[in-house]
């Protein structure tokens, strides 16, 4: 049986282009005893991949010049060498980047059976989920009533933590770009700002206005002058939870940072980075706390979908122009 | 009776003049029911005063123009309407810069009982030595055996940090400016790393070969490029625990900020702000373990001190020339 998946032939400077993605078909081996043959049907691109394209450790270890990427993928056991995995099991597993992914079956988790859609689990339910819940519980200890600033927030990680976040009480702001995005915020009862052709202080002034008692967790996904913004507006004692910089993951050479770093030490507050797999213990919790909230619709979220393997390269550029409202995904 | 004390005629921008402040005298009302006179023996000039001049509220309220300003002293109490505190008592308070101070009783502390100097509870045993033990063991949450690097380190909290640090065993690096500086940190087995004539990446690298393996505890009392440099040296799961900043205090507008701060998420590092203040129940706790330690010589410290009432202004104005090893006092 033939496989096709992308490679990528460079290590990127700046903002990737497509010409560094090159799809292969080669045919798999004989399964091995212990081993699981999944056709793909749904992919995630995410931010994070940047990292890992650029040749160095960072959290994660590097992509390989010319081999397979990796990421996250749903499919169905199509042939199978392990008894917990028959065919037609649905399984989420990181061999993503391609159609037919052989594995050990060590890789794979079935499925949740909550009554949602099974792409759920790459986004609301999957790593972008946790990552909100996790970052918003485990990171910024959030308490009841909480004012809460999130930069990216109408992304898949985004938009997830302004609903958990509404969930608990207090005044919810949201930093976005597109009106499309900032009314998908409205619309959900968040306070939308928009940070286009704002600088620093003016985005201070817009965040104040939002919310004038100022905040006590913000959950930052993008760095530069959201943070530089959100500094400003901490309350006593606040904590920043860094999932991601995404403002600057193109950078060849380190932009500037904030001049208002002080803020850290004037509002006591904390700052801390994370990855949400040194959290993944915690999966089943968070799934037991969201898991219902997304199969009553208590809890929405967005897609934006790419058709066809092909465009998988093309999905993972568009994170980086601000495309996708919520969870970006390829379907095969 | 008379007392003489110091005020600032205006809101310094940048670094204060000396012309910035001036001594009065004036006659004290007669002591009222509840109140205590002391003559200061000791007066502590301190880089967080900085703040306190500039009009702002930050962490603490600011000094009001032409009133007598605050600081820590230590002195015995010449006449008393309180019970608590008869004549004699040797006292801690925050009546400084000024010779005569009158003060409820509610507001002063009997000096401990531990076999140093006196004004050792101004510095080693004071509000230094106690926000240097706040900021490894509360903050930075440090362990045994880990590694610490600490700027401003031969100033009176890093100073004391470094020693408190090289007692639970692992490598500890300090960073400092003068030869003299330098040379005290290595006889007391501390790595010695100056920051002169070095920008961010030249001293990232003096780093590295001070301790190849990364830091788990930052005690950053500097800020600018000794931040920018600590943040490249974390080690995964690291604290950085900001103290201050003074690097940035006399700053007219502010500089821009590392422009590595992206280090944060990619060690899932955790960087907190504190104030000493906030974590004063613990004082008990911290004289406990210290105060034998400074009692029987194996915490050393240093003093740097100006003589008389009038010299108070230049002593708190050498804080930000790196003058002074060790606490800054002024001996009345």
């Amino acid at each position: 049986m033939q496989t096709r998946f992308f490679t990528i032939n460079d290590h990127p400077q700046g903002t990737p282009a497509r010409e560094l993605f090159d799809l292969h078909e080669q045919a798999l081996p004989d399964l091995a005893e212990g081993e699981v043959r999944i056709r793909n049907r749904w992919l995630s691109v995410d931010p994070y991949m940047r990292g890992r394209m650029s040749g160095v450790t960072t959290y994660i270890e590097p992509f390989e010049l010319n081999a397979p990427l990796e990421g996250a993928a749903i499919g169905e056991v199509i042939e199978s060498r392990d008894a917990n995995f028959p065919v037609g099991t649905k399984v989420r597993h990181m061999g993503g980047w391609r159609d037919i992914a052989q594995l050990p079956a060590a890789e794979l988790e079935t499925l949740p059976t909550f009554e949602v859609p099974e792409q759920a689990y790459l986004g609301v339910l999957g790593m972008p989920g946790m990552t909100a819940w996790t970052g918003l519980n485990l990171i910024a200890e959030m308490q009841e009533d909480n004012n809460v600033l999130v930069s990216g927030a109408a992304g898949a990680v985004g938009s997830l933590a302004v609903q958990l976040a509404k969930a608990k009480g207090g005044t919810v702001v949201g930093i976005a770009g597109s009106q499309e995005k900032l009314d998908w915020l409205e619309a959900h009862g968040v306070k939308a700002v928009s940070y286009q052709g704002k600088d620093a202080a003016q985005l201070t002034e817009a965040l104040n206005a939002a919310c004038p008692e100022g905040f006590d967790v913000y959950y930052e996904n993008v760095g530069g002058t959201c943070l530089e913004a959100a500094l400003n507006t901490l309350r006593v004692g606040a904590r920043i939870a860094v999932c991601g910089m995404i403002a600057r993951y193109n950078d060849d050479t380190p932009s500037a940072g904030p001049g208002n770093l002080a803020m850290i030490l004037i509002r006591r507050a904390r700052m801390q980075g994370f990855i949400v797999f040194d959290h993944w213990d915690h999966y089943p919790q968070f799934l037991e706390e969201v898991g219902p909230q997304v199969e009553n619709g208590r809890i929405d979220y967005e897609e934006t979908i790419e058709e066809g393997l092909e465009r998988t390269p093309d999905a993972f550029l568009k994170l980086f122009e601000g495309a996708n409202r919520g969870k970006m995904l390829v379907r095969l």
